[in-house]
């Protein structure tokens, strides 16, 4: 993700990165040149200008049909941040509510707990990705437990089943009743919930027809725009063709750089420092004499 | 479900499948000979043309109607989708918050458990095709609750039986409290839940009365089309009326087909796919003698 | 409410019933009178002509407040149906949830639960209507409870209450603790809690200035567009001020029809479809003996 | 409230009261009497129109920033209307889920309950009018008791001390366990839980800087309307302007009306009658010889 | 926050304080200046007017695209503002639940418990300023505590910490079970999901994409309409620019006003007025010898 501050106007203007300018150079180019040929054709051939009461008409809905699709792209973003957040409050939520019970008294269990659950961020993280990964804090873990967790079918599941057997095992050896397990247990249900939406973000684009139906008539828009320009723009209905396109098509790639927030580009969620902040976090309830792992 | 990529934006520019070509074809075909006669007759028997101002000020309220209805589709399509993943959601946490009291102490009735559980999404997802089916994993179960599941008035309801019942067998064995019994069947409970959104989406479309205006609005504004075209685009009306109506009568029916989105179309979700997910992550749960069935 | 299948366009295109131009015919008749007197007026009497820009000016903000309106009242039309999806899902999950502490052991109580779960969406659809009605499925209650039920100040509040009543029976006698029957009874407080939120739908309408400006600031728009589309359009505009305001009074008609969408009308929800579902899923649940009531 | 029958389309027509005439003719009459100056400056001094293209371009952002504030205010009203509802919902669940404990076997305390929690809607309705009232039944609770919770620094939290209170009592005394206590003030924490929210709308209007931009806006495109119009409406935009300002700030002010809707308003929320309704649920569910008040 | 009377129209019109003006004045300026430069190269160089169709054409995307993006701004202004309602809730229904078991039999440990839940809020708001501070209320508090709290990583966290042990003290010392501690400490759960919503909103500006693309068309529009309306407004065309450029600035620079609610600016939320209201409330709620700390 690109930091910014959103009250200066000036600092990102001209940002190539991040700005979706080289995804949608090609299309751009490939428009352009396209009016130049019209309107070559139209001066030096024969005229084909057409009225623009067309575009006119049928530019409220295509402008409402791209826009909404954009804001939908943003709404499956700000759902992933949510989900991400709530990963980051019920980490937290364990650690605390399991801290009265086990901290003092079982201080080994503990930490075992709050590392594994330091860990399932970042398995989810990298189970997004199509990775397989750990992250740092599992030093102190049992290997044979980490190897297991780190080659299982689902990496994340596996994580949480042992969040779930170390609270099994805190009301075996008696620190709470079993009441009080499945209340800590809610926690790592909704951290699976939290992981289950964001795997189906991440597995459902937008329905192909209305993704391709937008696509087919923004080329259409486009491609027809130079015939309603040329006749009041003259050689200017190649710029003009030019400023729209870059808007519209702009507005579409939005729509497909957020819609899938969990990658590593920069219009992706920051998911590594996130993680890194629930690491701090977490780390930083741990009785003092095993608190940093480095 | 089609899957594509959506920075890809050549790969199914083209495709006929799944793009409602041929689901609009038959409109479009009426609307440009409708086009075609219109402007034949204005050329060659009388002049029959009308200015476009009554087009201009309809159609911000008709491209407002007409996104609108397609966004409500979306809506159903993505709350469909998140049916779905809470299903899949709810059969993890089931199958992971029962392992720490059964896997090890009662592995058979563990077993039976899952299988029941992967059991419910193909299930759930047949009779929302009208069909009782129990998918693959019931070669393990007792046949005569198998048979009597699969011929229940409601098949999924009586799977979810089956579940409670292994759960309620789980405490009386004294694997666990009553609490504990309860709070597991909260899954089971959200189970019925989300398949109860499924039913409620699959059997109530869009208000009848939203439908049949807004189709009629369309025909209306198509059919007057040729009319406010013919002056300024001639003969070049029929092919303006023919894009204008690909355009409107697309928005329309991407809201038909992602409305209903539990059918085996093109763009409808992947429920087979989902159920194999299911199966696969509960299954690798399972002690490993039990794991696979095949 | 009508069943239609929306891929099928022809086929209730003609339809009167359920497409609200009983409705709005009068308005339209008004109109087009008027539209009529305003284009004799100006070609005999004197020009009475004006630009059509107000009416371009206005649309806008017109067309939004028309089309929002009519997504608000879809919102309610739907918030409505989710809830009768909930009543659904909570008599289900009532019936699934108890059987397996009562099915066995204590018939009779079980059967009393469930028919008296069968009897509350019966009451909270007649409640809606403004009628007191226990439905079909009360010969084998006591008859002294259905006839106080049946005459309560709120019928369903009373047959709640029963439920309550059955499951602390069940508590009383022993099948299950405190702790089942407070998680049982969530399911009666969630049904509670669907019926309030159908009877806030039913009680409230979209605020009055809301309704009372969107409908003075249509009839100013209508009554003025045979002045704005007389010179365009000479006598064309009394077709075009119909086609107009058939369009943008049928936008206004479907909100009114959908907001609130208990009653019996031909765009209201199908309660007594749902309660006949409800009833054959529940029944389905009780022991065999006991099943069918007729 | 007014109560209205949306079916009917010319009952309220004509309506002062509740159409917001009263609190916009200010603004439309100096609307009126400038663009009377104007045309007037126009036709007799010097001529000062200028084209309409910039209210065209400026019109649909305006238009649409206008629409979803009125938008946002109804969300803001709907959302009131939720929250009494949820209050009307956990009085009732409160009053039902206590009463198979309290009703039989301790009927004194059952009435305390009861009567508490009736009181509590009139408290929180008089709270957010900023006054301190306890409604009618408050006569056969302790008067000690009823005097200090009308003088709280918080009324209805004092009454929701007085329920939990209750609640816990009726634990002492033997009547149900903490777990049921605990359940039981759930519904007492949901009632915290919304009097906070409709708290949380009274307190916070809409963003200063939203309301401003919106206004300032309103006003130059409307003040600047009569010289787009003069040059074609001549004498006539005197009246197009009085229209057009007569719905966009007829719009504005929608969004003012119900924004904060637990006044005494027209178009407020009826929390008299919401309290009423709540009393006579609840009262009917008494013990009979407890039942009315009067 | 600036509190304001939305019913009254005059008062803040000409506020500059809040009102953005000072944030937009020099994007005015240089549009201005650009578009009189223009303006005089057109009249006393050579003519460079263009059309006003490409501003038509783009103008709804663009339209539709700001107030979207304002839109989004005011639901997270909204959705923080729902947080900060919830903390207010949960800290009363904290203090409200537990004074039933604590505030007769143990008052030092309520008085604790309260205290700290007072500091939860200051602690949340200096957090999302990016300070750490503990508020007013810390002087009966253990000063050692107290300094730990304020040093700790995350010091809202540590807060809950010591809610959640005077909690768990309440179960030690036989107030309560186990069962109700953990039903209390939900409420300390929901107060750590609701800062995580905040810390959520403050660290996610809308997406880098969104926000740049949004701002280069902005500029685009905003840059070329001189050229555009130079031919029809001559001279004029300067005051246009400044007035179309004033209105869509400023409904950008809403959105950027809002989309982060919890500084200090006009236009954020009352945070510190919210933390003295709940301090307010729950000190009121102390037996009285230990009300009000001054």
């Amino acid at each position: 993700m690109i930091d910014y501050d959103p009250h200066q106007w000036g600092h990102h203007f001209f940002d190539l990165k991040g700005s979706m300018v080289r995804e949608i150079v090609g299309r751009l180019l490939v428009v352009t040149l396209w009016a130049t040929g019209v309107v070559a054709f139209h001066h030096h051939v024969q005229p084909i200008g057409i009225p623009n009461i067309m575009h006119g008409l049928v530019g409220v809905a295509l402008g409402l049909l791209l826009v909404f699709r954009t804001n939908s792209s943003y709404d499956r973003f700000w759902e992933g941040r949510k989900l991400w957040g709530g990963i980051v409050n019920e980490t937290r939520n364990l650690a605390r509510a399991s801290s009265v019970f086990l901290r003092e008294r079982d201080p080994a269990l503990y930490r075992t707990l709050v590392q594994w659950t330091v860990v399932f961020p970042y398995a989810a993280a990298s189970g997004l990705r199509g990775d397989k990964d750990l992250g740092p804090v599992t030093a102190q873990l049992p290997p044979e437990e980490v190897r297991q967790a780190g080659t299982a079918q689902h990496v994340a599941l596996a994580v949480s089943q042992r969040m779930s057997e170390a609270l099994s095992e805190g009301r075996r050896r008696g620190h709470y009743n079993e009441y009080t397990q499945m209340a800590l247990d809610q926690n790592v249900q909704q951290l699976i919930d939290y992981l289950g939406g964001c795997e189906r973000i991440h597995k459902t684009p937008m329905p192909f027809a209305y993704m391709v139906h937008l696509r087919r008539a923004l080329v259409i828009y486009c491609g027809s725009l130079p015939f309603a320009l040329v006749e009041s723009f003259g050689w200017g209905a190649v710029v003009a063709t030019f400023f729209l396109s870059y808007v519209f098509f702009g507005i579409e790639e939005i729509g497909v750089e957020i819609e899938d927030p969990f990658g590593t580009d920069e219009n992706d969620l920051p998911l590594d420092r996130i993680c890194g902040v629930i690491q701090a976090n977490l780390l930083a309830l741990l009785p003092s004499e095993t608190a940093r792992p480095d």
